[in-house]
């Protein structure tokens, strides 16, 4: 291991990690999330990548010159160096940037050269952080972990028979943010014991653990019945999509007793509602009862929503506690005050894509949203990690770019 | 603020954060999740609500007797202490309890008694997480903030023009798990610096982050397009869904070159598949081709997988690199080896409820998993934790539940 002097200024309190320094090794979404997240708070994130990029470096979306706008996305912030990882020169000058940094994030999981025993070696209070696809060391993405769980098979109309996949890759979001918990959780503890961690993630297990502790699981262990199909209903509760007379769709939550009498009041139901409750015998301030009888409750709410416009209904809803949102399209969204004016977001200039409105980390600290940085190209800081960190001569670079060990640049780019 | 000695003893690497107290004042999926998850990590998580229990205490999927499967699930390993909000006395006594441990995750907004303002008085260094709806301060739940953002106007079958809800509550999930990866953040920057942290994570902002992140919306900004409705295919890539002969229907991904020409040797389709590359004038090497002649690839490759049994297509995907699952149901996932053989997983004797597996942490450290525990009955730990934390002597302890101050026990129970 390398030693060298490093800021530890973390004063910032929106850059708590500052001082910090990780190694990834990754491709696809859970993993350069978790990079990108811990790079928001603070930590110097260098993504190491194969000379010519990983797998995920062409990844769709792309701009009309094929530059990968899936890519910058999940890269900001970072630094990048590209290293011929079939070398075991370059093998060496990765383990010791991990040697260095201490921590290590990836989900390429299988090689020797950077599994924990390797590094371990050089760096006996590594953090070592891997996502794996299932725990029984088999392969799997987000969407043929969530097409083994349950969730395709109670989505989508409840007139449906075949499956309906989640386009949010929603274990993928789930599986970087545990990793990036890991990951600190990890660095407080070596803080306070000098002891590093192993920490494997399977990503079939955020994905059972969530469908577990959520119930899904759960209730069929213990009442024998698993979750029906029962279209944008919400399970449990009362909660209903609803059509304006113009085609619009909203989505209308009562969560809570106020919010259930407001959603009556607002659509002059609630002597029905009550009459309702009579015949049936049900008490509507119980919400599993409100969801028992949620179709009968439709019935009665549609009305009022059928014939109204949906700015006739922006303004009625807006006016009550109901919970309740218009349905939109992502071309939409990025016109809406929510993300024109909303902190979380700020003007980035990406170079080879343009500038755009582009989130940071979706916290605010002291009041204060860490703003977006840029992600780099394949290789830009190749040179400069390699002399930061490990102390390397210009000379000395210029032969391991000149032997193609390691690219700069564009010579590090796809050809 | 009362000190206490408390055990700091996190020599246990499963446990990283022993010695760290936390309260939350919640429902709901997201901080719930984060404050059990903080537990799993070893932290001593109390749970403080309303006696009579907060808005989710009764929420389905219940047992026959209506105690709620679901609230099990989310606050595993807790402690529980149930206080009359309304009262000064009640309200003072969970401010110590919060000045005590430093560190409250709250949803609910807006009460100045617990406000970061309040508290900060009493605790300087506090660390004080809240989970709102809107960053403008609105309200919002996963299932509207998921209705307002895009993703149910691309779920589902192509031909749907209706949205389609997620049954996951998603982004309640992330949240869930950012919120806890900013209490250890701030923890170790409070280590670090002595200073605490003011922290507000709206659910919205996660949603829009990750849309963001994930190029749903970053997209429309740089081309101009949004995402179109494409039922189960993957964006970007080639994956389908394919029903066997006898009806049964499997995920099938070639995320990279060699799963793409595995599965055109496993269907018989190589040379097929060639001759219309030919035709095309299309390089399948490259995955956004594979994309976008998804449908003429799927034609060649169905005539294989609705010519055999669904036995016979495990078999021969077994042997490739195919990326490949079997949709199942909740019910069928539950008896699979990946919940029964799965270290994840631990037998749970939960009372009022009964044993089952659940799981616990979904990493595993040094190679093991933090086990599942119980979840508490409301109130259950109200008067141990108010000794304990607190110091208050039995006597005190017996008036304040004799004034209904607080509850204890099954007299914390909703009636």
């Amino acid at each position: 291991m390398t030693a060298h002097a490093r800021s530890t200024d973390n004063s910032d309190p929106t850059r708590p990690l500052a001082g910090v320094r990780i190694v990834e090794i990754s491709s696809f979404v859970a993993v350069p999330l978790a990079g990108m997240t811990l790079g928001q708070l603070g930590a110097e994130v260098v993504r190491v990548d194969p000379i010519g990029g990983a797998a995920d470096y062409r990844r769709w979306p792309v701009t009309d010159d094929q530059t990968s706008i899936y890519w910058a996305g999940l890269n900001k912030g970072k630094r990048s160096v590209a290293a011929d990882y079939r070398s075991p020169e370059a093998q060496d000058l990765v383990q010791r940037l991990i040697a260095d940094s201490g921590v290590l994030i990836t989900n390429v999981v299988g090689r020797e050269w950077h599994s924990y025993e390797s590094l371990a070696r050089l760096r006996p209070d590594l953090i070592h952080v891997t996502v794996s696809g299932r725990a029984d060391g088999g392969t799997g993405v987000d969407y043929t972990v969530n097409a083994g769980l349950g969730f395709p098979m109670v989505t989508g109309p409840a007139e449906l028979v075949t499956p309906v996949n989640h386009v949010l890759p929603a274990w993928d979001v789930a599986c970087g943010v545990y990793t990036a918990l890991a990951v600190v959780t990890a660095l407080r503890h070596r803080d306070a014991t000098g002891q590093g961690q192993r920490i494997n993630i399977p990503l079939e297990n955020v994905a059972l653990a969530t469908a577990g502790n959520l119930s899904f699981l759960t209730e069929v262990m213990v009442n024998g019945t698993g979750r029906e199909r029962i279209g944008n209903s919400i399970y449990g509760q009362y909660g209903q999509e609803f059509a304006s007379s113009d085609g619009v769709s909203f989505m209308i939550v009562a969560l809570t007793g106020r919010h259930f009498r407001d959603l009556c009041e607002l659509t002059g139901t609630t002597k029905a509602v009550a009459a309702l409750a009579k015949t049936l015998g049900a008490d509507f301030t119980d919400e599993g009862e409100r969801y028992q009888h949620r179709d009968a409750l439709t019935g009665l709410f549609s009305d009022w929503f059928c014939t109204r416009t949906a700015t006739e209904i922006t303004a009625a809803l807006s006016a009550t506690s109901v919970l309740w949102e218009r349905y939109r399209t992502f071309a939409e969204v990025v016109d809406e005050q929510r993300v024109t004016d909303n902190p979380l977001f700020s003007a980035l200039d990406q170079p080879r894509i343009g500038e755009y409105l582009a989130p940071g980390l979706p916290m605010s600290i002291n009041g204060d949203y860490p703003r977006a940085v840029a992600a780099p190209a394949l290789g830009d800081d190749t040179a400069a990690v390699l002399a930061e960190w490990l102390g390397l001569s210009g000379t000395e670079i210029d032969q391991l770019a000149e032997s193609r060990t390691v690219a700069t640049g564009s010579d590090a780019a796809p050809r």
